[in-house]
């Protein structure tokens, strides 16, 4: 029974910290609740609209799913709903499927939070979380960069009222700069005016409340609210001049009503089709969730646990597609927000989904009036912030690789689009990787004097011999790198008129797959042929595992040395009895 | 001027040995052109069958291809012209555009040499041969031995007068037993009677000349052209009994001419189609071809260039593409032929594409009553040769990945066809590395005492402090499996309060990429934190040159220590004084 409790537990980590649950506790909760709640009303309205959907899924995407989240998750502040890449991605992924706007978008959309709430849960419960390692912090960055200014790019179309036509961002802009002329005055002067606003609150207005004697933290929380502000002068501005008469577009009536009851698509072309972008939103979504909750947790010295974050946030998209929304993930602004607000436990995401749902009932009347500009403004806000090109210039400096991997994600991103940035990125990561191993480095070493270590020749000042040549293989060996290696040693030691010994020092080799232990067969035989002895040093105990069993250790013409030192002093005659005996003794296994 | 001279023999090898050609060297190449081209008559006619092809394709596919070779191979011995794998390809990837037996599907086949020679040559010139060390052992040793069984199970119909109907070796396979009463009768008398009687040359003919008083090499030499002496009793017998009049197939009427001057398509859908197959055959031909190449250049301390061998088959295969021939590459059995029969250069080529020159010319009309069943018989035993499933035990024995690879290439080959057997081996074989190298082995070390060697402590009797843990980190740091490891990292460090050091020995680490460092900018924080100092030892010099700009050392809470014994005397007061003056001198870089 215990065991089941356990299991129980680690699925549901709600009941962990449920009943140590009190009042001091849910004082900060709360506190945290109201402010989150009244950051996420225009961000989430804002969300919906960049994802190409009605302003109220923004709302419904954040109530169910954050109920979900608390539940299951195992940050206690992390704060999931629509955010701004994984809304830019489901526009992007659903567009190309179906004609915005139309009814069968809202059903994409929901297929597509179903998908991906599939793939996360399928991937938690099989624990391969491990997946997205493979997304390099090059291309992390490269991708969120180029998403924020892709993003960044498609609000200015709604800031000045023009409706950017064409594929691509370049032609999008193009197609602005061309129509200026047609921009809509009363829009652009709106958008302008809360863009400005905007920047303000995030540069000035805290400098300025901290003059007029507020405490920092109060101070940060007042100008996380200060989108508020801006959109309730937008809305006042549109209402009192009639400016939606004048062609300011606003969203317009929205239902006013709890969070609907859904059903994504069962449609196999259309599921076919949403396959792959709901795998990277997935993907791309756990791992930016991941790295804000890991963040957090750190600072309260808490830590989170991958694979229960992927089951937490597969119910949450599961959750997002049966109540109307789309697909969601943790934000960096709110979870930030959450916790610097003083949430405790997940139960400040149970109290953020009532507020919303309070403000679904009651405040969506008021939003009517709210023009589409200044909604623009806070995206642009907000995603500017994502984006850092200093990866470029850091990612140079180091190596060119890695830059090559942030500049073809960033390109790819900006020039192609978000799925294809993605998988450029981690295609090209893994290929430079898989090159740099296919041609590994190899160092001829020496004895450093008077020690038993042994560095390159090159580098340090070392003794050597002329009968014993030791090559230090600084990789594995495997299948894509043993042919090279098999012709760099034998060219090296082709006319070597005074060697007698090749020794192989393995303390870089990590594995010798069925290939290389073949190619070293082949070299042992051809080394053999030239007069030479083939040996090994430093092999690891996995390694030698391996070997083991196999005839190439009996049949190969040297031997296996446990210490470069001991190879040193057999095949050069210059290490004492007492040396030697030490290293003997070595080999007698523990245990 | 002279390094002019010097980069056209780079490229034309045939000017190295034409001038130091003699009377002894015309000898061997004209004794060794006779014999591969009695040999090379019933296998070209029948890789034509296996492709597909009317069987004078096959040769005027080894005509102009040898020639081209002879000309820029750099392999003395090497016999290009169609293989039975490469054959197979062929017949695979162009059947699934065009229907066979049209005039649309010879075209399909000149193009597909076509693009494999631009492949191979562009490879060539960009100097790409690395490309194919991705195609491990297991792979290769999977696909050859999968395309041979294939290749074997798709000649019964033939050698039984039965057309197979069918998708897949499997479906072919059940309709040949279904309607085995349907066979013909002559037909199978002669396949039967065929495949005895190669099955017999192979096995006992040569002991039989052994016995006559024949030399062994001489004795090899005239089994090799066994075959012929089968088509010819063959031919005869359905000359004589008019078996063709009794529904046993036979070659037909072959034109009697040199070979035609033929254009590929110049179709665009046709390229797409065939593309993939092009650069898919040109890998696997290469690969076979360097393989034999190597083999037997090895045997007279010669030595091949691989990316020569590409400009070289890229130059065949443009060869056959216009003059009616099909896909080719350098073929092991001919090959061996060639150099055991006394071949000393490439010009031993030229004579064999002279003899099957005159054979197209003057021996043609002899083959119109040549049976299909018997060429199907001399393809069944030459392929039978191929298969080799000691390789499933040999890797099994291995490692389970190399088992893993072995299958899943055998498997997919046989299953579902040889482009995705290939793709599905090297697929599974990178991602299989890459895994590995997520999850890397960590050791736990310790001093071998009275040494300055540190091994593992599970598996050696060594000296340890609790002050310091010293983690030897069996894998490159890069992004795959930085998360992993700084996990594991801090796991094995919390709660042990003895704890005061942490000495990252990185002998085998031999990258550190963007991802890691900021990984380990973190751990160091991690730590700090928890009161440890992060230490890194015997950090490699291509590693250090690259750490070396950054801030990371700078404000690591520890130091770098030169070797993992240095570390050791230091952090736990145990080293004298000369041991640490001779590790400091170490650090003054030579040169």
């Amino acid at each position: 029974m215990r065991a089941r409790g356990v299991s129980v537990r680690r699925w549901l980590p709600v009941l962990d910290w449920a009943r140590r649950y009190d009042r001091a506790t849910l004082a900060g909760d709360l506190t945290a609740a109201v402010i989150v709640t009244v950051m996420l009303i225009p961000q989430s309205l804002a969300y919906a609209m960049l994802a190409g959907l009605p302003p109220e899924a923004g709302l419904y995407a954040s109530i169910v799913p954050i109920l979900l989240y608390s539940l299951f998750g195992s940050s206690r502040v992390l704060a999931v709903g629509p955010v701004a890449v994984v809304s830019l991605m489901t526009a992007a992924s659903v567009g190309q499927v179906v004609q915005a706007g139309t009814a069968g978008y809202a059903t994409a959309a929901l297929t597509l939070a179903f998908l991906s709430g599939l793939v996360l849960l399928l991937m938690g419960v099989l624990r391969l979380g491990f997946i997205a390692n493979f997304l390099s912090h090059p291309v992390i960055a490269g991708f969120i960069s180029a998403s924020g200014l892709l993003i960044a790019a498609s609000q200015i179309g709604p800031m000045v009222g023009l409706k950017a036509e064409g594929q691509g961002m370049v032609a999008q802009l193009v197609f602005l700069i061309e129509n200026i002329d047609r921009a809509n005055g009363p829009t652009a002067v709106i958008g302008a005016a809360s863009l400005a606003a905007l920047v303000w609150m995030r540069r000035g207005l805290k400098p300025l409340l901290r003059r007029l004697g507020l405490g920092a933290r109060a101070a940060d929380l007042l100008v996380r609210a200060g989108p508020v502000g801006a959109v309730v002068l937008a809305t006042a501005a549109v209402w009192a001049l009639g400016l939606d008469q004048r062609g300011v577009a606003v969203t317009g009536a929205v239902p006013q009503r709890l969070p609907p009851f859904t059903l994504p698509s069962l449609d196999l072309t259309l599921i076919r089709e949403l396959a792959l972008p709901a795998a990277l939103i997935s993907l791309i979504g756990f791992v930016e969730s991941v790295s804000v909750g890991q963040t957090l947790a750190a600072r309260r010295r808490q830590r989170i646990d991958p694979d229960q974050e992927l089951v937490a946030l597969g119910a949450a998209n599961l959750g997002a597609a049966f109540a109307g929304g789309f697909p969601v993930t943790g934000g960096f602004a709110r979870s930030v927000v959450n916790h610097d607000a003083g949430a405790e436990t997940p139960a400040a995401g149970a109290f953020t989904a009532l507020g919303l749902a309070l403000a679904s009932l009651f405040l969506t009347p008021f939003i009517a009036l709210l023009p589409k500009a200044t909604l623009a403004a806070t995206i642009v806000v907000a995603v500017l912030s994502l984006v850092d090109l200093s990866i470029l210039k850091r990612s140079w400096a180091y190596s060119r690789a890695d830059f090559a991997t942030v500049a073809a994600t960033m390109s790819v991103t900006l020039l192609v689009g978000v799925e294809a940035g993605v998988m450029a990125g981690v295609g090209l990561s893994l290929l430079l990787y898989l090159y740099r191993t296919s041609r590994p480095h190899v160092a001829e070493v020496g004895r450093v004097p008077g020690t038993e270590h042994f560095r390159n020749i090159h580098r340090f000042a070392v003794e050597t011999d002329p009968r014993v040549l030791i090559l230090r293989i600084d990789e594995s060996l495997y299948f894509a790198n043993t042919r090279y290696l098999e012709s760099l040693i034998l060219e090296r030691v082709s006319g070597d008129a005074a060697l007698r010994h090749v020794v192989l020092m393995c303390s870089a080799v990590n594995e010798i797959d069925l290939s290389a232990l073949e190619t070293l067969e082949e070299l042992d035989h051809r080394l053999h042929e030239m007069g030479l002895k083939l040996h090994l040093a430093e092999v690891k105990g996995p390694v030698m595992d391996r070997l083991a069993p196999t005839d190439f250790l009996r049949q190969m013409s040297g031997q296996v040395f446990v210490s470069q030192f001991e190879a040193w002093c057999r095949l050069t005659d210059r290490g004492t009895t007492q040396d030697l005996r030490q290293h003997a003794q070595a080999r007698v296994r523990a245990g």
